[in-house]
């Protein structure tokens, strides 16, 4: 039975894995985070692209039916020509995201924060304003999120600082939505909706992801008989360090990862 | 006439190069920085080999006739299996810094920090007591500190109150000295020397690297005639970002710098 491969530039992507588990529980999956390259969201367009069809290249010796580029800066920088060049169907996070926040969005205001590989593309803002193209969008980058999620610091006053800093100018623009454009940044959700308050709704792709990946699956008749799919998880480096962090991320222990040499 | 080689993670051996044109005016210098797969910190140690060795062949097909290892968690990782491969001769960061601190300290109480990676190894505890066997090692990771620098946060509330946790166990052990065990930190000096007190000697290694340059060029009778050198600078990713940083790191402006795609 083919599998649905998901790739991330780390472990953050386990946040979309752990919403295709709930959604599709039959179905076997392949994870490959690239840890040795880790982070993408610092690095350049071209270079992400590089790395990304790498990625793809890995997966695909995995026979896998569909791929979900579970990575914010990689679905921004590289999911066009990965579509263009490969025949396999593939989902990025972006476009979920993007259509969630426009339904949740009342006011038309809506923030975006991610890494500054993602912000620079400004492919958020491209994917929102095909579905409402009088949306007013605020992007920004917070660079610091991401040590501070795989420092463990999800809270404390640090944290909050620096986090007042960043969403200052998505306050002031009166957002009534903000896309995590990034798969730690649920992690800081705690943080975010306090700064935020109640009345801004915080959108993270992974549910609309597993959602598209049921339904292109089923389109195409693809979807898994099983009642209970095999999960398999590669990196390119620290497979202790990942099994450590996964669980925050997944919800659930992580056994057995497997590192490999392809980069 | 052949080369000098330098190489680190990103941008952060600059300080290391500062220090050689300074006191090796004369020489030719090829610097790489390998900013497709910095931070090289949170790596596992089998890769940070790995990428030193990749990076060390890059800089023998620029015609070096010595190389600089001017990243900490590289030295700390790779340096012995270097040396136990290459003819050129290799120098690194730690060794230096270690003897610098051995002289400079009074009480024997020295401390460390670096990358995880750095302090994982242990090299610098080892490096010390091969000079002084009843000093006292207190060594910590500090992980936001890179990032902080790359962020071009340098001061404020945030950066001190992250400083003030990391160095409170070295405050506690009572160091003397302290080895800046990251070719970042030493832009962050102002706020260490705040927290640390003006008791405590800070040790950055660029200035011992290139003393030991010399000699070693001098022995070997390899020391360039000319009066001024030339200096060239390859990363394999973001060369604009890298010039914009560069001034930080060498205390001039940076033009030139080639993108090569060997990684």
């Amino acid at each position: 039975m083919k599998s649905i491969g998901v790739f991330d530039s780390g472990v953050g992507g386990l946040t979309v894995v752990r919403e295709m588990i709930n959604q599709l529980p039959g179905e076997d999956i392949v994870y490959f985070g690239d840890t040795a390259r880790v982070p993408y969201g610092i690095k350049s367009k071209e270079t992400v692209i590089r790395f990304s069809i790498e990625n793809i290249l890995f997966l695909l010796k995995q026979d896998v039916k569909l791929i979900v580029v579970a990575c914010n800066t990689a679905s921004s920088c590289a999911l066009p020509v990965i579509k263009h060049n490969f025949k396999v169907p593939v989902i990025g996070v972006i476009s979920p995201g993007a259509r969630e926040a426009v339904y949740a969005s009342r006011n038309k205001r809506i923030g975006v924060i991610g890494t500054k590989g993602t912000v620079k593309s400004r492919t958020y803002e491209h994917e929102i304003k095909k579905l409402e193209p009088k949306a007013k969008i605020t992007a920004i980058a917070c660079p610091l999120f991401v040590p501070f999620v795989e420092e463990g610091w999800f809270s404390g006053k640090v944290v909050m600082d620096v986090a007042n800093k960043y969403l200052k100018p998505l306050k002031k623009a009166g957002v009534d939505t903000l896309i995590l454009g990034c798969t730690h940044y649920p992690i800081l959700k705690p943080v975010i909706k306090e700064i935020m308050g109640k009345n801004v709704t915080l959108i993270d792709s992974a549910k609309q992801v597993a959602i598209e990946a049921r339904k292109i699956l089923d389109s195409e008749g693809m979807l898994s008989a099983a009642r209970k799919g095999k999960h398999k998880f590669f990196v390119s480096d620290n497979p202790e360090w990942f099994s450590e962090l996964a669980a925050r991320f997944l919800g659930e222990k992580v056994t057995n990862v497997r590192k490999v040499n392809y980069v």
